[in-house]
């Protein structure tokens, strides 16, 4: 079933401790599109600058991604730029510059309207609220936000949020939305504000999902080179809501699969800058390493 | 088959974000004793002095622990005061007095001898070393250091390593010692140092265990309430070397399992100050946690 995601496209400058890239394409609408495209037809709602270079345009339509909803305006694409500390965990923004992103309202062309399952990767929770709005029947609606919301649209945001059904965030954004830094405390708290389910990614260390009667926890796939981790997050989102999509099973053991290939897709674009990894990338390799992904895990296994 | 410990006795007072306890029995062999009798007979070689508490060798005892090797000396035991942060993974130490511990020899009784599984909790490598120096036929060698031995005693450490089968560490500690900064090649220059086997410990977020042809990882127990992370280390690998100890099973999925009742012993012992929670656990809650353990990590599960 073909699914839905709206968010940020960018243009991305990015250091870590192994290397720097410029001006290399990114953002959460890039990322989580090209890491679902190996489960399902994407469906894709973003805006783009003049500048937005058409090698990545053509990119995404190589992985068939449907690009009908990505709106090129005059001006220039969001720009990022950003340093990873010696621990990876941690980042600082340089410069950020929102171009046509800050004027961005999402309009779903008449052919997305009867997607079923839908992404609203971090923007604006208004933003995020219009593009329900324009989906008669949403059926899984994942959700991702940031500190930058949780502080200045909390209203907005707990609006919002009583429509999500799944919601993926960091850690440090949950305790920010919970009050609380317990983790399990945070999920239970953020859990009463609608979302039937709440994913908390844990950079290095994993995931853990929190839902009504259920707790599932898994770590990151152990890599011996982090070159970027730029955009993991929404590859784990796009790997996570494409296996929900190319499987229809939401059930307990249907979300706990999908978590697992978010995170076996989180663990490939890591491995080079921007979305490099997940050009080269095979569904052989992927499935591969889900299996890998298993072993590592197994209790009785080995 | 019955399990040597050697390592710390220690009077602690501890100051959490929750509470505070002071003068609390402590150590590192006190704990890992406590959790491992849970599994196998285990016998107990360390130095107190005359201020400990006749109550904790009481409670030692009705857990089965053999005190033959526990020496009372004229002085003052090892004393410890430490305070956590809010993040509970980071602590500082107030106060430091090794009391009697300064010149403790371990000098194992003749009953010990026979003793096929062995764990070296964190004392000086050199005193690591005669322990192994009087057993003849130890099978399973379990190790723990700290920061310390490494910067300052590298070369009796790494002597000590070449028969040392399953080194227990921390994150930081396994950097420090490989010198690597990322886990897998941290882990890959470990193994070449000795240890078939490392167990490298991340506090909240699990452990992961590497050998040369396997990676086993898994989350914490999650908690909604840490009271006092004193002794998680050391009741994990209690955990862990008891249930080695009690199954004889050191496969690699034998090994698994361990990892997980090391973990399970950790929740609990996190849950309360001191060892309190070990006195009032049962092996029945045990079994029961280890199979919410199982569930939790289980991707085909829910």
């Amino acid at each position: 079933m073909s699914l839905l995601v709206v968010g940020s496209v960018a243009i991305d400058s990015v250091e870590t401790p192994l290397g720097r890239a410029a001006d290399v394409v990114g953002g959460a609408a890039t990322y989580f599109a090209l890491a679902a495209s190996f489960f399902a037809p994407v469906r894709m709602v973003a805006a783009i600058g003049d500048d937005f270079p058409e090698q990545a345009l053509s990119d995404l339509r190589e992985r068939g991604v449907d690009l009908s909803g990505v709106e090129r305006r005059p001006g220039t694409t969001l720009r990022w730029s950003g340093r990873y500390h010696e621990d990876m965990n941690v980042r600082d923004t340089l410069a950020l510059d929102l171009g046509v992103f800050a004027a961005f309202q999402p309009l779903l062309p008449a052919a997305y309207r009867d997607s079923r399952f839908v992404f609203l990767a971090n923007i604006d929770p208004r933003l995020q609220q219009a593009v329900l709005e324009q989906l008669p029947a949403p059926g899984i609606v994942g959700c991702d936000t940031m500190n930058h919301w949780i502080l200045e649209s909390r209203a907005d945001l707990e609006r919002l949020l009583q429509r999500v059904g799944i919601l993926v965030i960091n850690d440090e954004e949950a305790r920010l939305l919970s009050g609380e830094r317990n983790v399990v405390r945070a999920a239970r708290r953020i859990l009463t504000l609608g979302p039937k389910t709440i994913l908390i990614k844990r950079g290095e260390y994993g995931v853990i999902q929190f839902s009504a009667n259920s707790v599932f926890a898994v770590p990151a796939f152990p890599l011996e080179e982090v070159f970027d981790p730029t955009g993991a997050g929404d590859v784990f989102a796009g790997g996570f809501m494409g296996q929900l999509a190319r499987s229809g099973d939401t059930s307990e053991a249907g979300l706990r699969r999908a978590i697992v290939y978010g995170s076996v897709m989180a663990s490939f674009v890591v491995e080079d800058f921007s979305y490099r990894r997940l050009q080269t990338l095979t569904v052989e390799k992927m499935e591969q390493r889900y299996r890998q992904f298993v072993s590592l895990t197994d209790i009785n296994g080995g």
